[in-house]
């Protein structure tokens, strides 16, 4: 080793040991001849004292020392009680330069935390520089002690950590895969995985029953905010389990990993039904750390002269304090409804002596006029927002304005954490809901994915009605963000060709993308569950970070482009042909 | 959960407990109208008694099943001592058939563990039933209590576990990349890393200090036997720190992992450099089970006759007992050593009676003859063979065959563990001297990669004989195996540049390959090192394997082939086209 000692390590205990220090120069000042250096290590900040100003001359910010010298006591009056090491400081015998810094894009020092702004690009283009800063490099070093924890609760309980293939096949799970040209078999192709979901049901039947990973996963998305293109997930499955089972060790997961940053997370943790979070959140990932439930008023409004609202569905939802928004104001709620689709936000205003205004106030019944306080909970004050049409098109639309309203009204303990299990999902959705690449060709798709079992009491029946059919899935939500989510899987043949065929699979597709697994399930599979959590994620939240490029070494930036290595790029035409890019597949092989 | 007990985990202690189990059918056996089932979970087998005859009747090897009863001792007689649980059987109360099981495509009942052979194809096609046998199921459980093993020594040392991405760019390391079209850059790729190499070092430019990953790498290799397109390695970096740190510190690894399987490594472990690896034993990875050294007789043969042994090296290695060998054995030999790119392999043999025979012998001069049993150390009945010519060749040849030797004179002792440290091994070799895919256009490449640093000798001068310079770096090696490998890196830009040049990458191309790692260097890199173990190898031998193959959860059988899941496999004409495979880049981003 270049050092004796780690630099955050020195105590007034080490006063009178010659001690040989390395770092960086966080940071210098000279006083009367004297230079004072804080010299960083990844353990803290010690203070150097070089009393030869020709040694200290060339010392720069970042320059990389070696110094060896007595720890001595400050002198009174100089003691950082601020700092582990501010009792003592070193008086440098030696320094020997062991590298050089050239000046710095940004500066680093530990004395700037939390004080600096610098832009993304530029920290993600110098990341090595941007990871000296001390946010970044905790947020890291949590992630690893992340790991540890939930190895600890998994390998406490006999699960075994195994590893899945990443060039594999193609497996449909609702996005578009990343494909890999597979040089010895010109003209076929890998793709890398979404999630090692077919693996760990294979190792299931092979009877490995608890299973886990730390995965990463890929998905050929296009760019929404905080996707990447390559992330990772805690990925665990269990045979011979119930839903119940499951939850418990989420719950487990979920303290451990709670309990690094200090915080006792009550459990159980609740339960919703996906149905009750539609209706009363506009969402299937609730944030709970604040009320102001949905208020349903279709009923309210049956009988309304209001076009707007002869509707299936109308809901409204409060705004405490809205009725002062300016007239502004509310134009940009409307603009802020039209990005989400929506033709507009109607609203009404309760002035503080409780009158109602607003423009949708004079298109109501007199009666329904009166009554709409007391129907919405309004109080002199308030706004109120209304959506009305298609339940789930309307629940969404009141469901985001009840997160910006939140956020505007201040209605969100920004401290607290706030959990829920949202529990019996629909099966099936119908395709072409929302952007992801449908599986098959039929009318239903997978809410999670083809490999849900059913509920028990939906397992023989779900054909008949496959919009009510329920999963037996469960996800689990954090101040709004899902974090993980997995079910019981489907262990029988003939329940996932059935599914299968709901999704418009017909058996010559399902043979052909997953026949492994049908074959596999012909062989005594037990029945399984798991889940998995998104790991990135659950660090954002756990180090208060904005987006999770901020817990992820080296993330790329938007449309998947990496500021520091400039990946992607062109490859050589020799690359390309030795890769067999342009090779026609020979028939498939059997 | 299904089950309130694991079927392993029956004591007598439990007798008149009521147990309900889930499991596998292992075996059935059928005594007087009782079925006794032995009913297998990952926790091993307890025996099922069951007296209704119709419920017996359709229960099938592999059918999965949940068994409700009472534990009771086994008549006086019945104990089986080899079991765990050979003093209980379960009195079924309750038969479920939780899943029923196709006739399988071979055996995998515990009750034939080490007894089966079964070709690696089906084994890997029907993986998931592989891994139901009793040796397979345990060496993927091993393998997680390494991985386990690992990350206890490197968190007891501050070591930070940090993820680095896989969808990167193309970094020149010695094989070809896999590469992976963009979507959202058309015409621009990724690679996948064929290791974190460049990463890892980026983060000791970041002040990490210490990090590991247990990492999946890929090499687009041609295939060799045991290679596989996607490894796994344990990959470790460290600041501040000298060869000797390093070493320290995977011997520890090293030390914690084979105590998993009960055997003791003393440390240190011996060193031995380069140079007397390839003089004494042909061989940078040699197995150290036996002795049997190369003899060197260029010295001895300077005055030869003989043509084929004025050569600028000639030296021989001992076949003990060897002078028997008929002369079709021979042949072989002569056949081997054509294999292997050598003219033939020249031989003598001692006769009991100290006679020499063998084709050589007339060729020698008498002098020659005499001496030779002194010279090569043989004795009667011994034989001996020779190599002559380019020394690096040469010695290749005869520790090759001093492997075959060892293995037919039984000379190696295969329940030893030998390991050995490689240091001091050549900063570069000429250009082409394997298949490996050159980097850079010089004479010259490294042997390690290049960012290895030269040693503190080579440090200044290394240009004006790359031949002879030497790398700071480290191989471990266990019975013959390359296990791990890692050296001091460079940490100083005008170091990599220096040896940039002798690799013939000009500074153009530097700046384009990896100009992000140069730029990293210019501010305030710090002294750093590392190594990296061959996980899969690693486990191969922990466990007795034959192939890496067997360590692996689902491994591709030969040219990267998945027998389970058929990738490779076609893309569609869409896919292609989404994935903008044929789109031209556009100028490279800056």
């Amino acid at each position: 080793m270049l050092r004796t000692h780690t630099a955050g390590s020195l105590r007034a205990e080490d006063i009178g040991t010659t001690v040989t220090l390395t770092g960086w120069v966080d940071r210098r000042r000279d006083h009367g001849g004297v230079a004072f250096i804080d010299l960083r290590d990844a353990s803290g900040v010690a203070q150097v004292v070089i009393r030869d100003e020709a040694v200290a001359h060339p010392l720069r910010a970042e320059f990389v020392l070696q110094v060896t010298g007595e720890v001595s006591r400050r002198p009174d009056g100089n003691e950082n009680t601020n700092l582990a090491t501010g009792q003592i400081e070193v008086v440098a015998a030696e320094v020997v330069v062991l590298n050089e810094s050239a000046p710095l894009p940004f500066q680093v020092s530990t004395a700037l935390d939390g004080t600096e702004t610098i832009g993304e690009e530029a920290r993600l283009k110098h990341r090595y520089l941007d990871l000296r800063r001390p946010a970044p490099a905790r947020a890291l070093r949590l992630r690893a002690k992340a790991n540890a924890a939930a190895r600890r609760v998994l390998d406490a309980q006999e699960f075994v950590e195994i590893e899945t293939p990443t060039l594999t096949r193609s497996t449909p799970e609702g996005a578009r895969d990343f494909v890999v040209p597979a040089r010895l078999a010109p003209g076929s192709w890998y793709a890398l995985p979404q999630s090692p979901q077919l693996f760990k049901q294979l190792l299931m039947v092979a009877g490995m029953e608890r299973y886990y990973q730390i995965a990463r996963c890929y998905r050929d998305e296009d760019f929404r905010a905080d996707r990447q293109p390559e992330f990772t997930q805690l990925d665990v499955e269990m045979s011979f389990v119930e839903q119940d089972d499951v939850i418990a060790l989420g719950e487990q997961l979920v303290v451990a990993l709670w309990d690094l940053i200090g915080v006792t997370i009550p459990t159980p943790i609740p339960r919703m039904t996906f149905k009750d979070a539609m209706e009363r959140y506009g969402s299937d990932k609730p944030d709970l750390r604040f009320g102001l439930e949905l208020v349903e008023l279709t009923e309210y409004f049956s009988e309304t002269p209001f076009r707007v609202f002869q509707a299936p569905y109308v809901g409204a939802v409060v705004f405490p304090g809205g009725a002062s928004t300016p007239r502004r104001g509310f134009d940009a709620w409307q603009e802020w409804a039209k990005q989400r689709g929506a033709k507009g936000l109607a609203y009404v205003t309760f002035t503080e002596d409780g009158e109602l205004g607003g423009p949708v106030a004079k298109n109501l019944s007199d009666s329904e006029r009166e009554g709409l306080a007391a129907a919405t909970g309004a109080k002199p004050g308030d706004a109120v927002f209304f959506a009305a049409g298609k339940p789930t098109d309307a629940r969404a639309l009141l469901g985001a304005a009840r997160l910006e309203i939140g956020k505007k009204a201040e209605l969100i303990d920004e401290s607290a954490w706030a959990f829920v299990w949202v529990v019996d999902a629909p099966l099936f959705k119908p395709t072409g809901e929302d952007d992801d690449v449908a599986v098959g060709e039929g009318a239903w798709t997978a809410v999670h994915h083809a490999f849900t079992s059913p509920t028990p009491e939906w397992i023989d029946t779900f054909e008949e009605n496959p919009g009510e059919a329920l999963a037996y899935a469960y996800d689990i939500v954090c101040n709004g963000n899902e974090i993980g989510g997995g079910s019981i899987r489907i262990h029988r043949r003939d329940v996932q060709e059935r599914v299968f065929a709901v999704m418009g699979i017909g058996e010559e597709e399902a043979q052909e993308k997953f026949g492994f697994l049908l074959d596999a399930f012909a062989f005594g599979a037990p029945p399984h569950g798991g889940i998995a959590f998104g790991w990135d994620r659950i660090l954002a939240l756990l180090t208060g970070s904005e987006s999770i490029r901020d817990v992820i070494a080296f993330p790329k930036s938007g449309g998947g482009f990496d500021p520091l290595t400039q990946a992607p790029a062109p490859i050589t035409a020799q690359q390309r042909k030795e890769a067999g890019v342009d090779s026609v597949p020979k028939a498939p092989v059997e």
